[in-house]
């Protein structure tokens, strides 16, 4: 629960996208690069068609592209696309005594919410891209986004 | 996304039977109270029993009751009884260089499930039956439980 794993597999689709902002990218070469069954990635590239945020070139060197600098997409945007966020703004039993003001438990659990949708909502995809955190046997940061990704081999 | 129904059916029913420590509700009982279909609710109950949460006791004036003080149990617990809240601990990719930190896409969601975790972890039970948010026509606030989870008429 929390992230599902279309959710979890279209955010690491959008950011190997992030990391080619010049390289329209297929959707094999996406799927060795994040490890998601291509038939799986073919769905997933399809809804963010659908949601404006890639875009398909065909042809020789032709794949997928962000529509959007990745500075300026951020992490709720993309799950919004896939499973939108969805805060709980009245009673979901219906009760009209409810109507203003939830109960203790829906307003908690709007509140929890809340925080996943600032999270998200305050993280740039870019912020997932620039950030080098692999902890490579060399000790060096990684260059290549593809560690981060789990892509090469 | 973020939270199942069945997590939030099952959350309603708690919060009933925390309402009722010294009265087993019957499913019949529970279901009208918190609006779940009453065979959705027997699976509730059979995966809160499995869990040790809830006991039934037979014949009558029989039902469902809670093991422990509604003051002993957190939204955490319950949840974690139904579909547990599973933090990110390793590269979900198996990527080797990210065995000892997460990229940083996996950081940020892990990040953003530890909210949750710790929002969850710190709101008893008890919090959500002793508050009384109901905005009731006359203006005061309910003593009836049963309008915080809909029920009644």
């Amino acid at each position: 629960m929390v992230l599902s794993q279309t959710t979890e597999y279209t955010l690491r689709s959008v950011v190997w996208l992030a990391s080619h902002p010049d390289q329209p990218q297929t959707v094999q070469q996406i799927a060795k690069a994040t490890h998601v069954p291509a038939a799986y990635l073919a769905k997933v590239m399809h809804s963010l068609g659908k949601a404006g945020l890639v875009e398909a070139k065909r042809g020789l060197g032709g794949g997928y592209s962000l529509t959007k600098k990745h500075s300026d997409l951020t992490i709720l945007e993309v799950v919004n696309t896939v499973e939108p966020i969805e805060r709980i703004h009245s009673c979901p039993l219906g009760r009209n005594s409810h109507s203003n003001r939830l109960c203790p438990l829906h307003q908690r659990l709007d509140e929890a919410i809340g925080l996943i949708e600032e999270a998200f909502g305050n993280t740039k995809i870019a912020d997932l891209v620039v950030e080098s955190l692999c902890d490579n046997s060399n000790g060096k940061p990684d260059r290549d986004l593809s560690c981060k990704l789990g892509g090469g081999t």
